[in-house]
């Protein structure tokens, strides 16, 4: 059986690359035009003077058919040139951009230095690269994940990439998310949503830091919420989620997930491997690494929620 | 016999690839601490946000040895993603920037945000990549070589690389010069040299713009100054020199180019191909293309010279 999506029926609110493969599936399974991708901007950070957005650009380049899927970010078949020569020349270079990404990068921080917000400037990235699904920034004011640790407190990336994510995690904030609007058409696509997701996505860093925006959690009281498990048999398929989860105190599985998320999800889509771990939760195969197996997930996944 | 040069005794202004060529001749001949090259900034243009200094970049890129010499700029073994993906995204892509060139401009662009002058950024750049010629910008402030053709006014680059410099020119301004000062360094430097040289560079486009700096020409008044003649044979090596001499009514040789520069330069050098051309004219071997030969094009000059 499959069931029909209006167009814009599904939103999926969405890190970098567990968002992204799930946003590849349900598009797939769905139809490009039936699905907006909520990104997260809580991973956006400054480099060479770029503005660089982790998860738009990895959304971005998965259903642009750019991404490096081996490695889960950035470009394939990528070149360094840049930035071996900016390291050489004592520029900044702990958070690796290769070069077809930098002249992404580069065409943003243009766009956005000559006053376009950063939601426009998506759309027109998504327009060039011929991508269908909607991508909508969570907000186009800066939020930034701010990770507390023992260490002190980190900038996401900092604590993410710079430091190897070695500090165990004893708090989050999201700096500046109080102050911020969701982007323009972020409220109207929750309102017209028949199906919100919260992708399998790091709750933490990927998910909270878009309901942090205030207006988005307002506007998905009355819908049809469903958190896909970013968990499968214990583990986060990559990433640090299992160890994020243990130093907060939160049980690192689906049944913890399931209390994080508490009344917002509706629903939680769990992978066989944890079926029957929390009580009433849907069952569908959730691991999507492999592209080819992308739209059976997609379509399993609907299936599951219908 | 070798003529001795104390540190710092020999200032050349320059532009680009004539200019890196006889600077690189001469540093190879006396030695890198001998020789200063005062740099022409007139062709300097923002790409992609990013601050390039083509002539300083020749200059530098030549003497660290990263030139590609077969072209005449941009660095050798380049790549090119970052602007293939910038032009796919609708980003500017008109001016060619390889990949490491990029890494340089990404660097300089920030030090420069971050309120560093030119003449500074370009020592650290010449720190970095071990030039121990000392490489000075004529000036900190902006001047921007203006071309003035019968389809109006164009800036330098647009006219050079732009339009393939396929306009006329009728005339030429260095705009900002009037208001600029010579960067830090430049009227010492030429106050200790010995000898100054104008390269065999184009002087309505390298050499000019640098003395349209106030304080610099006034500098020369009492030096030993020596220009290279850029034609040879009537034409210039590379560039539209003699095209631009014809159209702004000058006589394509070496006798337009002793005209042109006037009491400005006490001596002019010429190749043995125009031995005779210009009554008193030093004459010695100035081709210098391969980097074979640049150490005794620069002994032979400096040998005329003495």
């Amino acid at each position: 059986m499959r069931v029909k999506h209006k167009p814009g029926s599904i939103v999926v609110l969405c890190g970098g690359l567990g968002g992204s493969r799930f946003v590849d599936a349900l598009r797939l399974a769905a139809g490009d035009e039936q699905v907006t991708a909520l990104v997260n901007v809580g991973d956006d950070v400054e480099i060479l003077g770029l503005h660089v957005s982790p998860d738009l650009d990895t959304v971005l380049y998965t259903l642009a058919g750019l991404l490096d899927e081996e490695r889960g970010w950035g470009v394939s078949y990528e070149t360094y040139g840049a930035l071996e020569m900016a390291e050489r020349l004592g520029g900044e270079s702990w958070f690796t951009l290769g070069d077809r990404d930098l002249g992404l990068h580069l065409v943003r921080t243009g766009l956005m230095r000559a006053g376009r917000p950063l939601s426009e400037v998506t759309r027109h990235l998504c327009e060039r690269l011929a991508v269908r699904v909607r991508l909508l920034p969570a907000s186009d004011d800066p939020v930034r994940t701010v990770v507390e640790t023992p260490a002190g407190e980190l900038p996401f990336q900092t604590w993410f990439v710079g430091r190897g994510h070695a500090d165990p995690v004893t708090g989050l904030r999201y700096e500046g998310a109080e102050a911020a609007r969701p982007a323009p058409g972020v409220v109207e696509a929750l309102g017209a949503a028949d199906l919100v997701f919260l992708a399998p996505s790091n709750p933490f860093t990927s998910v909270l830091p878009i309901l942090a925006v205030p207006g988005i959690p307002e506007a998905l009281t009355a819908k049809h919420v469903v958190a896909v498990s970013p968990l499968v048999g214990g583990r986060a398929l990559r990433g640090p989620l299992a160890e994020m989860m243990t130093s907060l105190g939160h049980e690192p599985g689906p049944r913890g997930i399931a209390e994080l998320y508490g009344d917002l999800a509706g629903e939680l889509v769990v992978d066989p491997a944890d079926a029957g771990s929390v009580p009433g939760a849907l069952v569908a195969p959730i691991v999507m690494v492999d592209p080819a197996v992308r739209e059976e997930v997609g379509r399993a996944v609907l299936e599951a929620v219908s």
